[in-house]
């Protein structure tokens, strides 16, 4: 193995900038070359690549974005695509082709194999958590922190109006963001995916006049996982205020994205990017380097999408319990 | 004069607590009793109010929001209401009522004077700087920095995808926190009130676009006073894309208005808080303790809302012209 | 069980207030009371104490420090003292006394339950991470931004001044806080106990020398485990500079132990606050509450303190190797 | 005029990249070549230079430390060194140096005006804000939030263990910063140069001892100027324990001078770039362009030394007497 590629795909995540200094190091310690691909699989299809050198990534360990530039990428859902992709990768010489992203953008990977013969590895990187395989995703950490500060700040001004406040917190398809940051900024209440059974405007409604009633009036954080509620949280606060239960509502929206990795991500980000070179040295294939149990490890990219980890439900349920006291 | 009155009032703004500090602290070194009213002036309506000692602001001078909580009072604005309020604080003793707030929570105070006798004095606390007779107000420069931080965040997503980006900033009538933050975020452009006159969706259009072939591909942020665009940056944002100019909107909202308070409203609040008492002491009344130039002063109450203090234009043309390069 | 006590010991580390709200709030849920002591052991033994309910616990957990104060205890060295802790404990009718602190407060319990027939449980609670039985301890994910943000700051001035500088990081006897800050700072060496073997001042100025080959002139930071070097960091700039290499020292001291807590500790806080209280309830004594693999779980208090939990050596050593580049 | 020099002296500070920014996109507007010099003066002796273009300080508004690099000069103390310097700007076709610094490298710029016979501009860049001409200079406000942060960290254990902590801020000749930290954290003590003829260990122990008389047990924080006192903070700690009076020491360091910018500092710094070039196009010479209530303006660099700004002594003793409370 002589040389490799390197692209960043789907949402940025604060920490993917950390994760391609150590892969650069460790490429380079290892003495192999690396490519980095721009705007994610665009850049293998449209051939926009550049050489990394260490100094290339010298001082990026703390800055937010990713210094390849992300994308999504129309093209890798075409065979057309997915041909030229690994034609030009076969052209380039490059012998493994290592992608920081998250489930979406890994099974592009598994799809380009059918395609490309050489190595393919993958690297969790998205804000949301929601990848089989690795207890946390690069840029977890960072956007808790983000939320966390922003629903603090919330918090002062809900407590001087002893007011409730509706929180949206990003996460598609998964609470773990709402889930950790409601849990950390010791929100009355939690509506996410995992408890969307429970997604009742009558219980929700309840909730809230139980904590006045135990605590005489008070501030009252609702944080909710993106599309959870039909209309999202305008259309919930309306609802709400259709039962005399006055609320406002906020969206943080993109600023969970960016932002210098909190210590955490960087160090997750450097395990995962000086062990995923070190397993393609050594063969690995068609999988992604993740950590469980605080351990480096392998896990098959073909199952990072299916969905199986879970959110803490034994916090979620104590939360909805002793939060309105 | 042996006892005084203090209230917050208005939008709750990082750094009241500061001046809730120096205020106690000054009248306690002046044999002053304070007595704090909460809920801003409903607490002088419906008497709800305690005494405040040294020991009760003793190490909040770095917390967010205020112990006095805040809250709109419909009932100043009717003569029942204000009579009511001017009896309750002649039964308590009241010899003067400190107002922190904005020109509104002043406007209440100055129809007060028709009914109470004690003497009347403001404290500029709001983050939207949007008060004659200083040159900043509590909580502005704190609420600067967080929106910085957000859009800082946000010019990482930016980047990382050469996307545009539409940031809401809170601010109703006046730009001072959208010119400010969109200078010291290097926005490359900022739509407030100052230039509604130019607020048009060619302009815009065309601006995006001249930057677009200056620099190539790049981030490109606008900052937008809240209520700038009929429909909000939502609105904006779809009018923009009609024109095939893809573009993301993000409010701010809320956590604008919360948070630790900086350095600068420390101090200011300070000041502030400790020279009200001791022009109170010497007299004034129904004045505003204002800093201006860097000295503290009083300002007539009854002219702080006349929205002569401008943003700096000279600095907002300049942006405009530059932030193509 | 009826009443349980609790208290803060040894140096205090954010997330304290975030596990005293948890444990107050489970307690209540299970209609427990809760004594507060203050000032650690001191509050057992000299009965300084007040019931903690759910409102005073409202509103802390974003907050450092701990609301129930901290001391060293001299008293608890001595067979008296011990005796007097364990009388009191009795008189007041604790059944259980739940203890927040590092692996030297977990000593004094296990020297305790000679003469205390209640329960105790030990929760791991210092910035240090050195507690066996638990993989982080509450505090340390905070101390190490904190560390983070000062060494980014310093790195500023290293690179515009292409400077070496020695930064002292805490840590009496373990170097997770610095090898953790160290990685995640891409500082380009660390010098911790777990490398004492190769505390050499000609290997460490030979890689600094051997960094400057590699990239020219440019800033070179080493993170120190406090104690490592005779003298200090002082001491060890004093030494390189004999060797006509010129550092900077700086020592990052207390500020590591305050702040508002992050994400990860105000998690960790609240889940063993609440399986602390659950698992006193099902019979546990002389335990530790910790976290292994994410999990909560029992460990003996009496080997909290063997000190077989490692630092990343991997990490360690592949930082040393390619931080030259 | 054609082409423009730019370089940043002395000790960095946050928002140097910010101005670099400004005056680079202020010259390419006019039409200005702009040639930036690196590690400050030693780069026009030493030919160290590139031109800047506005695609290099795309960005970095928010980045702390400097592009350009900065350094102390030996030989711009000797008639040789300058002579160099002035025949190196005569040969790259220099017309004006703008110098980015204090008022030691505003010295160097009127001794250079003997041989060179461009234009010299000055603009106050440094966390001191210890220069006559300007109000504020680049950098102090982020320097003293980076204090404050740190002291509130501090506070945090202080209040734990109601413990005295001597802190040491930056500041050789002026206690700017640390009265303007001291005074936003709520310190009970500050020694800085301008009370220096106060510093009397009698005095500074009968002041904790008063304020612990009022308060009972407490934290109690001593903010101190560098060189204040006779062998550092930790002399002063060693003399008060000696009566009685345990206390830490901490000093705060390297860490107030890097670091992102806050919101103000890239405003003056934006502000005075701008300035500083237009000024240069009117035929500005030997000037520093400073801001001075609110207004940017013209100062006679020979004169930005003469130490007549002085510290708010009006805050500064008003802290001293209520601080006990």
């Amino acid at each position: 193995m002589k040389r490799i590629g390197v692209l960043t795909s789907g949402g940025d995540a604060p920490g993917m900038n950390a994760c391609l200094r150590a892969l650069v190091l460790t490429a380079h310690a290892n003495e192999l070359e690396v490519v980095g691909f721009q705007y994610g699989f665009n850049g293998v299809i449209e051939q926009q690549y550049h050489h990394l050198l260490p100094y290339h990534v010298n001082g990026i360990i703390q800055n937010g974005g990713t210094i390849l530039k992300s994308a999504r990428c129309e093209a890798m859902h075409s065979a057309t695509g997915l041909q030229r992709a690994a034609q030009n990768l076969h052209d380039l010489q490059i012998d493994a082709l290592l992608v920081i992203g998250g489930d979406g953008s890994f099974r592009g990977c598994v799809e380009l194999s059918a395609f490309y013969n050489g190595r393919l590895l993958g690297i969790p990187g998205t804000i949301d958590n929601d990848v089989d395989g690795s207890d946390f995703t690069i840029g977890f950490a960072t956007a808790l922190d983000t939320a966390l500060d922003a629903i603090d700040k919330i918090r002062d001004t809900a407590d001087a109006f002893e007011r409730i406040f509706l929180v949206e917190v990003m996460g598609r398809h998964t609470g773990y963001l709402a889930v950790a940051a409601g849990i950390a900024a010791g929100a009355e209440q939690i509506i996410c995916p995992e408890l969307a059974s429970e997604l009742d405007l009558d219980r929700i409604a309840l909730h809230v006049e139980q904590a006045r009633k135990h605590r005489g009036n008070c501030s009252y954080i609702i944080v909710l996982a993106e599309t959870m509620y039909p209309g999202g949280v305008s259309a919930l606060a309306a609802d709400l205020e259709q039962r005399g239960i006055e609320c406002r509502a906020a969206i943080l929206g993109h600023i969970q994205r960016g932002g210098r990795p909190v210590g955490a991500d960087r160090i997750l980000a450097t395990k995962l990017g000086a062990y995923a070179v070190e397993q393609l040295l050594q063969g690995a294939h068609l999988m992604m380097a993740g950590e469980m149990n605080g351990q480096a490890g392998l896990y098959p990219l073909a199952r990072t999408g299916e969905k199986k980890k879970q959110v803490d439900s034994y916090l979620l349920r104590w939360q909805q319990q002793v939060a309105q006291y």
